[in-house]
């Protein structure tokens, strides 16, 4: 099968890979799949990962094992992480924290750029027809972006600012209004701006929100992916308000943890989330992708399809379309 | 009266000072006051605070208005920021996140090691007989100790470390035990660990924990206040728990932001706590604060007394005994 694989030095190429085997897992047929701000950072070095990267991806089951075979023809999106079940990690935190997890795309088990690749059934999840192909690449990311509401109390009426306009921020703003939060967009360009318009967000522009609407936010999400950004998002919580970092920010950031003392902030950490909710809000049509997506290409130009991705918009690559 | 008095170029010195005057204040004759970490950053120029540093104490109220005079006599330990109840910060987050907060010894207002300080009698608790006068300067410390405990879930059997062992660090650990917590307290030299492990804490040695402990804890506290600290108390931390800093950083500290995120880890910053739990607590002879004392000093004797703080364990100013 053809797939884009990453290297340990950072370059990406287009290369023939033997299709996975359905042993115990299934083997889905890529349709689309899409790249994050992740795969952007595994390309600089993040994680040290090298194979087939994407872990955002809808696809057909083609082949299971005697027990899956129930699946074989389903359209579905999966959960990219895979755990032990048994470890101290697994215990604690559940499967998703396993000590010696794999991740589709991101650790020691290749992703979705490629036409086809394999997961456990307990991963997959059917795709209902009242979403199409494209859209249900996002379920990966909305489930993401739910994950903040399962860790932080978002009441109605509370204040949100979520910093950054890009693929994930507007999932992250539409999820946060959908349970009641009033939200401001940070954005640093006009594009952006206008995007975050569109879907119907009050926005300000980083620079200037800074200042004028320091410490007004019960809830800021940073989903910029920079230390510029997330300094950002600092100055917006209020005292004894929450920071919810979501975007992978590569090596180490200067945190003035005296602030955070101080002003009683809680800093958390956000990764994957709730598939079985993402389907939900998607299929009710009650988060819109279509303006997040900058742009659809066959896997074979890959290289353009990275390159527009960095402009913060979602790309897709449709090794079987 | 006499006052230590930190100036703006970080000097300590004692001079005459005027006696605060009973406005609409009560004014406290000081018997005993602490000395704490955020003193020892501020002598470095933490916070930019020159005036009478100290915000541990216990007193006697000397004077005060007509509608507080029947404090006159009663022995108290006091909070200590007076905040305008009116601005963003006092409706979003209470008093004590004042935007125009004054905190005694910390920010525009005179604090305790001096003869006198001043304070609303709203700030005040009366202290009971069964606490003595140098266990009541541990009151101040160990509401911020019982702060945790408020904004971490503290079940029985939770594993928890913190991570010195120091004046602070040893009076978290005891509360997070009072609520059921497994503690282990991480210590750096030999003589802390004698203390903790004379309170009856399992200990292990902050260079052979970060290895032999990674991820093991449920709550991990970081009352250290450097950086080194920081990172022991957050390699120690397991996916998804909650990473409490309880002391005074200066500066910004290397954050793996990443990992936090990976490991959906909660950074939460910790201030001050409630008064009438810490009395109740040390009242009930539930908090031992003995071994915690390293030295009594009158108030001239002041230089001798903050190098000794330096060492980690508390150390008394006596202006009034």
């Amino acid at each position: 099968m053809r797939a884009v694989v990453l290297d340990a030095d950072g370059t990406l190429s287009l290369r023939d890979r033997p299709k996975p085997v359905a042993g115990d897992e299934c083997v889905i047929r890529v349709i689309a799949a899409g790249i994050c701000g992740t795969d952007l950072e595994l390309v600089r070095g993040y994680a040290g990962f090298s194979g087939v990267p994407g872990h955002e991806f809808v696809g057909v089951v083609d082949e299971a094992g005697p027990d899956d075979s129930a699946w074989i023809g389903r359209r579905v999106a999966g959960e990219i992480t895979v755990g032990c079940g048994a470890c101290a990690g697994c215990r604690a935190a559940g499967r998703g924290h396993c000590d010696v997890r794999t991740v589709a795309g991101i650790r020691g088990r290749d992703g979705a750029f490629a036409e086809y690749l394999s997961l456990p059934s307990a991963n997959l999840h059917a795709v209902p027809d009242s979403i199409a192909d494209l859209a249900a690449v996002f379920i990966e990311p909305i489930a993401a972006a739910c994950r903040v509401v399962e860790q932080v109390r978002i009441e109605a009426g509370i204040r949100a600012a979520v910093v950054g306009a890009g693929r994930l921020g507007l999932l992250v703003a539409q999820v946060l209004r959908e349970h009641g939060a009033r939200l401001t967009v940070v954005v640093r360009s006009e594009a952006s701006r206008s995007i975050a318009s569109a879907l119907g967000f009050e926005t300000a522009f980083a620079d200037s929100a800074r200042a004028s609407l320091a410490r007004r936010f019960d809830v800021v999400v940073d989903a910029t992916g920079e230390p510029a950004g997330f300094a950002v998002a600092g100055a917006l919580v209020r005292p004894r308000g929450a920071l919810v970092v979501k975007s992978t920010i590569h090596g180490e950031t200067p945190v003035p943890l005296s602030s955070l003392v101080v002003d009683e902030v809680s800093l958390i950490g956000s990764r994957c989330g709730p598939f079985a909710r993402a389907i939900e809000l998607l299929g009710d049509g009650r988060i819109e992708v279509k303006p997040l997506v900058a742009g659809v290409y066959p896997l074979e130009q890959y290289a353009e399809a990275f390159h527009l991705a960095k402009r913060g918009l979602k790309v897709m690559l449709t090794p079987g379309r």
